[in-house]
């Protein structure tokens, strides 16, 4: 079959070539991709910034599809199923945290960016049936990561303040999803107005451009200050989130774009008893809870833009410049 | 009445002096102060670096004694009770933050360190039966400061590994002596072997030296990680503290003695997990459940030393410089 497999000899490290698949063993299905999509995660393991890099392997979390070969073990009534991929492998019992075998499609397992992947049967869930295959398709990690960020991680409330820092990116568009569905006033910040216009064009509160210098001052004049706040930057950006939280408030990081804050404001920390917590991807739990909420609420992924997996690079180059606004789709 | 209150013309910035004192408004008692305790907030303001800082307040948040007169609208049973003194006035109803009207006995509003002081009646407790007047006098600020680091912000559950840094301070003595009573397996840390051996004799399962460059490795390895850290010092340790907490755990901080982290690990807080919490204080509600654990349990402060109010300055250099384990008392 074709994929799209790391390849560090490549300039730009990505190969679409034939791939040998496998048999399968009990218990595992195999999947034909109707779309797959992109995250940071992706960008990160071409940059060989992610930690046990393998060369040869598929890129790729992301997918929906149709299942067609089941391994042992599997019921029969999976097969023909149109189905979403949830990408988090062994999380275990401790809805805390992940296990130390947790694992993510798409490396060092063999991910989505290919014409079919195996996954054990319990990563499947029904593919919603208000989403296109593109929809379907560009759902699981970032939907994921968002739900439990602001749900189990960030308990979300009714009525509550919530911004979402880097509306554009994958995660922050299902938070800001999420966050309207559940309910909260939800603000957004992009140092583009481009992204901004979308952002209150899709019922967003309050929008501020990061590149303002006077933001900070606006968003607590005109929010009176954050119950949560959802981070995927963090780097010294985390001194603003500290000070356009509401006293008693948390902020929530997915990630580290910007790398680590140089400084940090302990007093604030405490005296406003704030807490910085970290989340990532999400328990089997959090995903079926997150995929019950976007059929409930009939919420659609954002499509930036879809590729033919022939244009992986001017894909995978797009996530890499935070062009994007919504998610990168790539098509078999 | 005679009174320890700031003045920045003296050396010491502290003057014992015969003070004014006012008569009652409804609602409120005063005590004749048996017993009064330092905290680290004194000696902050003794220091000018407490905020909105007045020359000629009576110091001290900590204190217990006898009601000998109480204002209109408090009911005859007060008087003569021997009590206990909540220092936090107007927390207000929320439980996760104190309101902006929040205040500290002691600055600006005239303290403990008295022979008497003035206070409203719903700050009274009664003095636990179990203690002697120093150890009654010792518990306010450090065990709600503790008890709500633990318990509503902490959440800590029996048989979880509990750490609490710089053990030999007020606060860190009552987190280790109710994470013990609440059935937690206690760690703590010192740079002072004498210290580390008062806290094992007390009951606490492993003991830390942080000048040891080795502590971190051997933590995780006796401990196999914390899922709580109860710490007041921040600064660059904040980063060991995250290396030595269990993915998923939390690290609770209620002051920064160190000052602010110059870097932190935002890959270590999101893939682990981790929670970064601050606390100050605590709601009413905290101080009567640590009342409740407290005289349940028959739990007793630990008293470095008895000083007498013209030894103030003494009392005050033992806190600036570290050398107590446990809580310095000052009495009239």
């Amino acid at each position: 079959m074709r994929a799209i497999t790391l390849d560090s000899r490549e300039e730009s490290k990505l190969l679409l070539t034939e791939v040998q698949t496998r048999t399968l063993l009990p218990g595992e299905v195999r999947v034909l991709i109707k779309a797959a999509a992109l995250n940071h995660r992706d960008e990160w393991c071409r940059k060989g910034l992610y930690p046990n890099i393998q060369n040869g392997v598929v890129l790729g979390s992301d997918g929906a599809g149709i299942v067609t070969e089941i391994g042992e073990g599997v019921a029969y009534d999976w097969l023909q199923k149109e189905v979403i991929i949830n990408p988090a492998l062994n999380w275990g019992e401790n809805q805390k945290v992940q296990s130390a075998s947790f694992e993510i499609l798409g490396m060092p397992r063999n991910g989505t960016l290919a014409e079919s992947v195996i996954v054990p049967v319990d990563r499947l869930h029904d593919k919603p049936t208000h989403m296109s295959w593109e929809e379907a398709g560009a759902l699981p990690l970032a939907g994921l990561t968002a739900f439990r960020a602001l749900t189990y991680q960030g308990d979300i409330q009714e009525g509550e303040n919530l911004l979402v820092t880097g509306f554009g990116g994958g995660v922050a568009q299902f938070a800001v999803q999420f966050g309207m569905a559940l309910g909260a006033n939800v603000s957004t910040s992009s140092s583009s107005p481009e992204k901004l216009a979308r952002a209150k064009a899709m019922g967003v509160s309050n929008t501020f451009n990061y590149l303002d210098h006077n933001w900070i001052t606006k968003a607590v004049d005109d929010t009176n200050g954050f119950d949560l706040i959802i981070d995927g930057a963090v780097g010294d950006t985390l001194n603003h989130l500290i000070q356009v939280a509401k006293p008693g408030g948390k902020i929530v990081c997915y990630g580290a774009t910007l790398g680590n804050p140089s400084k940090i404001e302990a007093r604030k920390i405490f005296w406003n008893q704030l807490k910085i917590m970290g989340t990532t991807m999400g328990s089997d739990l959090d995903f079926k809870n997150m995929v019950a909420l976007v059929c409930e609420k009939k919420i659609q992924p954002i499509i930036d833009q879809v590729f033919k997996f022939d244009q992986a690079e001017m894909a995978f180059d797009r996530m890499r410049d935070g062009k994007q606004t919504g998610k990168i789709v790539l098509v078999p």
